[in-house]
């Protein structure tokens, strides 16, 4: 007997009703030269010595597979950048990106019916993430209220039986907050007998416009998975190089297995070169990076209140901020005509219900850039 | 009430059981010095033409995220490699080598509890990422009596009501062997009313010493998924370029979405370069690796008949070949033996029980260093 099929594809549920973000959607309408206040990508160029490396790296060099944990090299100049955990080369997994990191992390920790706790305001691929690991997100607010710190009541009054991991992204992408050392020492408490383990998104750690931010690894060592690369404090987004970085050895070991899988390795050149990433030169470009950033932040928030008569939240690390157009009506339509205006910005909503009101604009742009973009928000919110 | 919680960390199931590959458990172990008949990678360098660019592009363009799917001009010509699909640039997905487009194709494709079809022998990988999507493989054997050939009475006895998909690997890792016309109508034949889709495995498609493979895509069109990339043909191991191309809109949608949050994209250096892969610089280079492995891979085979007196399959592509061993006992410990002498080799086992008795040797080695590797190889046999 022929055996009988379903013959109409259909997905498997790990993808079902996975989209696009809003903000990938909101960047596929734009139209030609837009003011770009959406994109969470510096503008500065990739440091030259970093440039130059990768042309000698590509020159005269083998670029063949690499260990799948990345170069070890790389991987020591990731490990002293958390003492406090003392790290071997074991514990630390060189991924595409911190992307690849944050979807290893969840497909290594996550199983099918778990919760996981994301803050909200979040990123929307952490949503995505957990649930291609068929986890359920479980939401805690960073209240808008409260200029969207963290509030540790809230917290923990959404912690389950269930729940098998909790996020925490510090400097925030979407709010550009900070955790404080108290923020950090009331998670570590809350969490501490639970066996929750704790993913901390730490991509734009080198980012900061006040003191140095704090990695929750260093209050709650033993169950943090740290997930961080170069992307955003060198301007390499299309260089891919992230990592994962955990004391807990078995989440470790199957991550690196997860990862030989999923990409072999991350590229060679970029590994090589990324070995420059902790250089003075490097610690330079950060620093530079920080003083831009910083400067354009506090301007474009200045700006924002002397234009348009709108709050906007101080950036304190990262390079966004929310701008609360609650008194103006919804943040989808105002999104909608701002990108009729040519100029980009993304809805709070796509980050989560607590940002609904909002709209998150970077400051990847140069001040002229920006008071144009202002200039025509400013149209679009007349219209 | 506070939640009680399970405190020790279990991984999901997805991951539980999974080790590295039995290839990268023997490679790990190998001696300083040892001549390597082990690894899939080619020994040539990367093409002059390519390296080049890449330096250009690190030195003079930013290289920023690209889209998702990959630059368009990439995948203009991803897409007129395969004319008999007629694929347009939404049909296609850059990968970071084809283990991504390998991966993204199970996890877009498989369900918990989906049966898929695997060679065996085949590169173990594809079992790993069949049970990271939750499926089951069900192995239909390349009959080691008939020289690893495809047996389609093998394979239609294999298919049950639960197949959603099954992979043919042309030319094949480990065997050297590739899918005849024949072979590719009697797939479909037997694929036709079924709604399984077909992924095949192309990423040695421009190694071959005969007439140029056939893609299954050109039997079976409308389900085909292609797994493929620039890797082995012009030497980019650690480049990471690779594709997935499908005429399955809902496949290669899901796809790009996954890969988004797996990736967000590949190098944008690599990308950039990967444009001249279709040059006639790199169709020459194509063929001076084809021209250079031929030649090595048969006198590989008459080198192990002559010295050692044992079979080996005549390669039709990629750079494998399989030596009979039966005769001798054990594939573990005869590859174990030869890695104490200083060979590395792969066992069959690590394939499949198909491939129990053979030894996957890969000639990406100059020819004097084959015939020292052989020499050891006898010095291992005797002892």
């Amino acid at each position: 007997m022929t055996p009988r099929h379903q013959t109409e594809f259909t997905l498997p549920r790990r993808l079902q009703g996975l989209q696009p973000t809003l903000i990938r959607q909101f960047f596929e309408r734009a139209l030609p030269d837009s003011i770009n206040f959406g994109l969470g990508e510096p503008d500065l160029p990739t440091p030259e010595f970093m440039r130059k490396e990768a042309a000698r790296i590509a020159l005269e060099e083998k670029n063949g597979y690499t260990p799948h944990a990345g170069i070890p090299g790389l991987r020591e100049k990731i490990a002293e950048q958390y003492p406090h955990l003392n790290l071997g080369l074991a514990d630390i997994v060189v991924t595409v990106g911190s992307q690849e990191a944050m979807s290893a992390a969840f497909l290594t920790i996550i199983d099918q019916g778990d919760d996981v706790l994301l803050p909200d305001p979040s990123f929307p691929a952490y949503d995505a993430c957990v649930r291609i690991a068929q986890g359920n997100p479980n939401y805690y607010r960073l209240p808008a209220d409260k200029g969207f710190a963290f509030d540790i009541d809230e917290f923990k009054s959404k912690i389950t039986p269930k729940t098998k991991a909790a996020v925490v992204i510090s400097p925030s992408n979407p709010t550009g907050k900070i955790l404080t050392p108290d923020d950090h020492r009331q998670i570590a408490e809350a969490l501490k007998d639970t066996g929750i383990i704790l993913i901390s998104d730490e991509i734009y750690s080198d980012l900061y416009f006040g003191d140095r931010p704090h990695s929750a690894s260093e209050y709650y060592d033993n169950k943090t998975v740290i997930v961080s690369g170069l992307s955003k404090s060198l301007s390499m987004t299309g260089w891919r190089l992230g990592w994962l970085a955990t004391t807990q050895k078995e989440i470790s070991r199957a991550a690196l297995v997860l990862h030989g899988f999923l990409a072999v390795c991350t590229s060679a050149i970029t590994q090589k070169a990324a070995l420059l990433g902790w250089t003075d030169e490097a610690e330079q470009a950060k620093q530079n990076a920080r003083d831009i950033y910083n400067k354009r932040g506090h301007f474009l928030v200045d700006l924002l209140e002397k234009e348009l008569g709108l709050k906007a939240t101080s950036p304190e690390g990262a390079f966004y901020t929310m701008l609360d157009i609650r008194s103006l009506g919804d943040d989808i339509e105002i999104a909608e005509k701002c990108l009729q205006n040519r100029v980009i910005t993304v809805p709070g909503v796509a980050f989560g219900q607590e940002a609904k009101g909002f709209l998150r604009l970077s400051f990847c742009n140069p001040e002229e850039r920006m008071i144009e973009g202002v200039n025509r928000m400013r149209s679009a919110l007349r219209g």
